[in-house]
């Protein structure tokens, strides 16, 4: 089996040359890491950092746990978070949940478990309390979502989100702007604590401010982020009723999309005959027929946040923090005036 | 803090029943788990499977390593993946890897540094050595691949794949039968010795069963299977190259859809002007106008064959399995039939 001794020699630098390629320090010149990396690769040597974790004290990983992997704005997500840990020397392990699970619970477990140095939550509840958050011992945070529903106090947790109700605020008044009064919303669940009852209530602000009355028929719940057959099933009850809208604000780009597909099936053209924004952002629904109108994530600057809130906490667990960020309207195709 | 024996005075039951419950072992009645998951609930129990590992020669733990996280397809198969292998009993952990980097030596080191019993490679290279696999000192599974282009005996390695050649065949016959003769791909790569290889092999072996001549001109590479900007770009130049081709091939859903994007902007309707066929099956594409006709990928047989491979070999390690699955045409709204 090929040392590391091998390698050095190989390329003719010391030992601690090569180690410090291996472990990314950034003390070594671009030629020499490129003939370091090029021999590690060649003479297929497997760096022995199994060794390394057991003289230190404890591991360098830090879980990501996700609830609703299926959701495409996450995956962009999960990527910039993976190569920013990684990049700062740390191994990041993704564990799945459906989003009936406990995340506060699994995440206690794992930290048990497999002796984790920090837990970063994505798409959890809005609704903790400080007896459940006592079941984690490492420092966490809670990734596109705040504890707006639940009861810690502002210093005891750190977050990285968007400005839900805002956002929607923002589909809706792109909307009136353009002359709409009948909005309906495609949401997931009117009063679930969480993503959606936030979005939901910026809505209804929104609505609010502009003396537009609420109207509950227009309101479509999908139960869902990511299946697309119940969000256009959703969509398509929403037309029966009738109701009269000229727009639908999803809470989200797939539900959006899914929604199109259903007023094209029921003869109603977007956006001659409905408009539709959303909210996330994905690089797909730049690449719909029409292109989503939609309020986009700053997915690279929520990542960084994610994985750099992380890694400070990890050296300094009382210095909580809750970063908020804003979206910006992408324009697109699928909103247009209308006169009333 | 609550310990498994408050759980079972709590629960009128013994320990073990308890344990077993923890453990889902199947020989509890359904009444006596929900009465005991329900406890363990209320009282935020956490189950000290740590202390258990300490016990065990060795961990649970499966690594699902993962080239190109944001193909939406491989989102589901990892879902029935973690599904099952949870279900059965085993934790699974995820790692992500860019598409550029070395599937195997990644796995050597993980393999070791956190005591893995298992590996499951998903979207790996057809090429590998068996100097290559000798790195690899547990059993694993290359998930979505064979090892087509490389020199490993079938004896000495497992794989879950579809039969990639032929789904691309498919894809060309169902165009040809609708009378197309100029057909274009849009492929990731040439010859990358993975799967867009295999699948523009199919493309031609298809083009050359019906005599039709192979046109280097109507092949648009990608150099990638999700960035959709660059899937846009290499559609656009494809058009703009004229080749008169009147339908596209496009060895993934997600190129399809933004090729159709990409045609449209060119004024080019699907499928009046061009028709358009994908390898997949994604949800997504069941819901983008017009529906995608695409071959369907079968990911819940695929992601349980995944998972009960890796299991199976754990126990028996040298039982080696290649499974073939087929691709089925979902009819959509891309395609039509032409008079030349």
């Amino acid at each position: 089996m090929t040392s590391i001794k091998d390698i050095a020699l190989h390329c003719g630098v010391a030992i601690s040359t090569v180690s410090r390629v291996l472990n990314n320090h950034p003390d070594v010149s671009q030629e020499t890491r490129e003939r370091v990396l090029h021999a590690v690769e060649s003479f297929n040597y497997i760096p022995n950092t199994s060794a390394r974790n057991l003289v230190r004290s404890s591991s360098d990983t830090i879980a990501l746990l996700v609830k609703g992997v299926s959701n495409p704005f996450f995956s962009k997500l999960i990527k910039v978070i993976d190569r920013e840990i990684t990049l700062c020397g740390y191994t990041l392990e993704l564990h799945q949940m459906d989003t009936s699970e406990n995340e506060l619970r699994i995440g206690a477990q794992l930290a048990n478990e497999r002796k984790l140095i920090g837990i970063l939550f994505l798409g959890g509840r809005f609704n903790y309390s400080p007896e459940e958050m006592a079941m984690i011992h490492v420092p966490s945070v809670f990734c596109t979502y705040t504890n707006t529903f639940g009861t810690l106090d502002a210093g005891t947790y750190s977050s990285v989100a968007i400005d839900d109700k805002q956002a929607a605020r923002d589909a809706v008044n792109t909307l009136v702007a353009l002359g709409h009064r009948r909005i309906a919303i495609l949401t997931d669940n009117e009063n679930d604590n969480s993503i959606s009852e936030l979005r939901f209530q910026g809505y209804k602000d929104a609505l609010r401010e502009h003396d537009i009355p609420f109207d509950p028929n227009l309101v479509a719940c999908t139960g869902t982020f990511s299946d697309m057959k119940a969000i256009y099933k959703a969509t398509s009850s929403l037309i029966q009723r009738g109701g009269n809208f000229t727009a639908i604000f999803a809470i989200a780009d797939l539900m959006a999309i899914a929604a199109i597909k259903a007023l094209s099936d029921h003869g109603k053209r977007v956006p001659q005959d409905c408009s539709v924004v959303a909210i996330d952002g994905l690089d797909l629904s730049e690449y719909t027929l029409p292109t989503l109108t939609t309020l986009v994530q700053p997915t690279e600057e929520i990542g960084l946040a994610c994985a750099r809130t992380i890694i400070e906490l990890i050296k300094h667990p009382d210095k909580h923090r809750q970063y908020t960020f804003e979206t910006v309207l992408r324009p697109g195709g699928s909103i247009r005036a209308i006169q009333e």
